[in-house]
């Protein structure tokens, strides 16, 4: 094949494959495949090296930069495979775009798109015998960069190594798609605009998780986050985007530099706008959303995301008030959103966007 | 000797010691003794198996949580040779409640205190002949923690490794104790108050390196952070404290949850009280420095850190002005506090607090 042989990315196949996990052990980002790709950096000689090689540990000098400064980025995006046997990425350019934008924020070099594109292809090909495809399940596909500059100064690092891991999963909430209760957070703060909370960097992560720990003290699965200057601009949801809809409009927050431009929220919104839903994308205060909770105005809440997709809110927690979001299943419009996205993604209805890529 | 025996850290030493580096070529954070100190963490076993070792690479599954949500702290300290051959620590005690503070904001495991000392002492004593003794010079002491837990779920991780590892140091800046220029930041914001500013973090490094690059296209070394919510309240200088002397008067920016609590910090403060030096530790605005500047009451600014100990700014840059602070040379009262705290920390000059801590 031209193209293949056309690809500067060398196979390098394991001799000792892994047994398969069960597709109901799966849970999410707990197994990985057999392969990996990896790419190295160095400021005198950029990316160089791509490769494919077996799924194996890296061994890291303890003064590299990642462990210390936290320059990293990361991405996250599914392959699934279709009832006639394809293998389907969901919008993979968006990814490849993200990643760069992330790079710059973090004073990062960016990478060769075509590059990433080609790693992720030819890795999820490599493989293809991995993907699961009982309902809810997909190959998780998780490409991160990461700064491993021997050095302890404070600066950007010198060198990197650019990674693509394959994790297969089955739903993100072990409790299938259950409507889940957030807690709506008024002490932390996840990221500020002139942060960077735009970026898919390591650091927005571990930022969250005190909160989520005492979420989950008042029995909520996650945080619902509040702008960090005026403490009443909703943000986004544990690490996903947020929707409402009020009455029979869906709003979502604007995106206004401190949260992740995710690629499901911009499905979602061209999905509602290809519908005709009425939509609007601006600033949202909680104070508007506890008023069309009395109003009774507030019909569903539903975070998307890679991981989850769509992940319904039966419950926000506010001020010690707990609001019931419609009857606290599942609402209509979020399954109608949840059945079309998962749907294109596997293959089972058309495709009038055309999101999906297929691998070979 | 009983302390020795009482010990659980046991010592490998390494078979091939290491080429010194010569003192002039030191830099900052280049050059790793021949040992390291290292612990693991799992949730069923808490800490354990802590061990001095050979320095070496360590291998870690590409999964690892560090590498993609960050969780990991870490502490900087010096260790110093004194005229008579002795080796000192300064407030050794300071970073390890520091280190466990940063722990709990990231849902990490705390670390026994004494096991943080007695592994810095240990590693310090195995590997003394690395401790230079020219001006300026050190050895740097770098206890780090990183999450380790092979897993891709957005939740603490159930695993980690503390290590130590030891850098011999020069100047932090290589053109010496000259002044900086300070870049004073409009665009970007480095931490708000409910984000984790107050934890010695990798995200809030990588969070800095933008600004830092943008500032050095202003031909300025550092940048001076403002605050996240109303812009103008002054925080930190890089990623030091800063002080402003003001007429007769020091001031530096009261603790507010956002920035970190430095240890030079603190030391600077008590040094200040114990002279009868007039102090105010009180919200600082950008404004009141440039009136200061415009008055001709700016008479010194400077930041303090482990790494520089005493920073001087010889130039402010805001808004497209540039300040001269005092004739742009050191300031009288910048260059007292540093011999003061630099004698203390080598044992040149009595220590009245009893900072400093004799390792054996």
């Amino acid at each position: 094949m031209n193209e293949r042989m056309a690809s500067p990315i060398t196979i390098e196949r394991t001799q000792s494959p892994k047994p398969r996990p069960q597709a109901s052990s799966l849970g999410f980002g707990k197994y990985y495949t057999d392969h990996m790709f990896i790419m190295e950096y160095e400021a005198s000689k950029g990316w160089h090296t791509p490769r494919i090689v077996p799924y194996q540990p890296i061994s890291l000098d303890p003064s590299s930069k990642v462990f210390h400064y936290g320059q990293t980025v990361f991405e996250g995006l599914k392959a699934y495979r279709t009832d006639d046997g394809r293998v389907l990425l969901f919008r993979p350019q968006k990814n490849a775009e993200r990643l760069n934008r992330s790079n710059e924020r973090l004073s990062m070099p960016t990478l060769d798109e075509e590059i990433v594109l080609e790693g992720i292809k030819q890795l999820v090909k490599v493989d293809q015998d991995w993907i699961p495809n009982e309902p809810g399940t997909s190959l998780y596909i998780r490409p991160f960069v990461i700064a491993t500059e021997n050095a302890l100064g404070v600066a950007p690092s010198q060198e990197y190594l650019f990674m693509i891991i394959l994790s297969p999963v089955g739903m993100y909430y072990s409790n299938g798609m259950n409507p889940i209760s957030i807690f709506v957070e008024s002490k932390y703060v996840r990221a500020v605009e002139g942060g960077v909370g735009t970026a898919k960097t390591a650091g927005n992560y571990a930022a969250s998780l005190k909160a989520q720990e005492e979420a989950a003290e008042q029995g909520c699965a996650q945080v619902l986050w509040l702008d960090g200057v005026h403490r009443k601009y909703i943000e986004e949801v544990g690490s996903m985007n947020v929707f409402f809809r009020i009455g029979d409009t869906v709003v979502t927050p604007a995106l206004n530099g401190s949260f992740l431009a995710g690629i499901t929220r911009d499905s979602v919104i061209r999905l509602l706008k290809h519908w005709n839903v009425p939509f609007e994308e601006r600033a949202i205060t909680i104070d508007e959303i506890v008023q069309a909770h009395r109003d009774g105005t507030l019909k569903e809440v539903f975070g998307t995301g890679t991981a989850a997709v769509i992940s319904p809110v039966g419950e926000l927690c506010w001020q010690g008030e707990r609001m019931r979001i419609g009857d606290g299943t599942t609402g209509e419009l979020s399954a109608r959103i949840y059945d079309a996205v998962t749907g294109i993604q596997t293959g089972k209805v058309e495709d009038p966007f055309g999101w999906t890529v297929a691998v070979d």
